[in-house]
């Protein structure tokens, strides 16, 4: 039925959830692919003028943030491959959560996605609705939010 | 994986391929159950003060939104019949939408609810958000947004 699901991966509680829910989906549907993609967002120096005085100097934001959504990413493969999945993939991604992911659904024609109903927000998901919401309202393809 | 699903059902086009995609995981998941809800909503008088003046009496207006709430479960019910469907259910219940399909799908311990993204609004989704917007975020269980 599903050949192709992609799952949001923040390393949140729901995204572990999602996950777990979409590798029960992919073994029903036998030889269903699951991608996992982990977006990060640019390092805005409007954000960082905020942020507290650092005793060091933090590097390059930006490279720390693509370093760390790697990391969660691949934590999320090797949570699937614990539960027995093999055909699977990871990408991090860098933009703004919900246009990202749809985007990146579109580009790859997923059939499906399934993530988490939490986690993945800031104060921006109350003023603007969380990510889910907006996957569930931009995307093409069905959305399960779990 | 699902043994009990929810389909909440107005009739739309949205609702229909909701229904289909139901239909699809419910043969996926033998066995599985398809519940149809159609929820039509209770005749307010101050509604009616703002409709057009009638010609004719229009008689009880609760009555008849029952009537053809239920004449549009039936037609979820021949639907999943005609997609070789045998284990499934419909019915008709009066209430707010969002909250009365969550209440039901925990009254009947639903595992996961199907439903459109269109449709089953009307002027106030605009202003409060559609229907699966509201069941995604208040559901115990998974939703799949079709």
């Amino acid at each position: 039925m599903f050949k192709n699901i992609l799952v949001p991966f923040d390393g949140s509680v729901g995204a572990e959830k999602a996950l777990r829910k979409a590798a029960q989906l992919a073994k029903l549907c036998e030889g269903a692919q699951i991608t996992i993609l982990t977006v990060y967002r640019h390092h805005s120096m409007l954000e960082a003028s905020f942020s507290m005085v650092r005793a060091a100097d933090p590097g390059n934001m930006d490279d720390n943030m693509r370093d760390y959504a790697r990391e969660v990413a691949e934590h999320g493969k090797k949570l699937l491959t614990e539960l027995g999945i093999t055909n699977l993939r990871a990408f991090a991604r860098v933009g703004q959560p919900a246009r990202t992911i749809v985007a990146f659904s579109r580009q790859h024609e997923h059939d499906l996605i399934v993530m988490g109903s939490r986690g993945m927000g800031s104060v921006e998901s109350y003023l603007l609705g969380s990510v889910s919401h907006k996957v569930t309202g931009l995307a093409p393809m069905p959305v399960m939010v779990v």
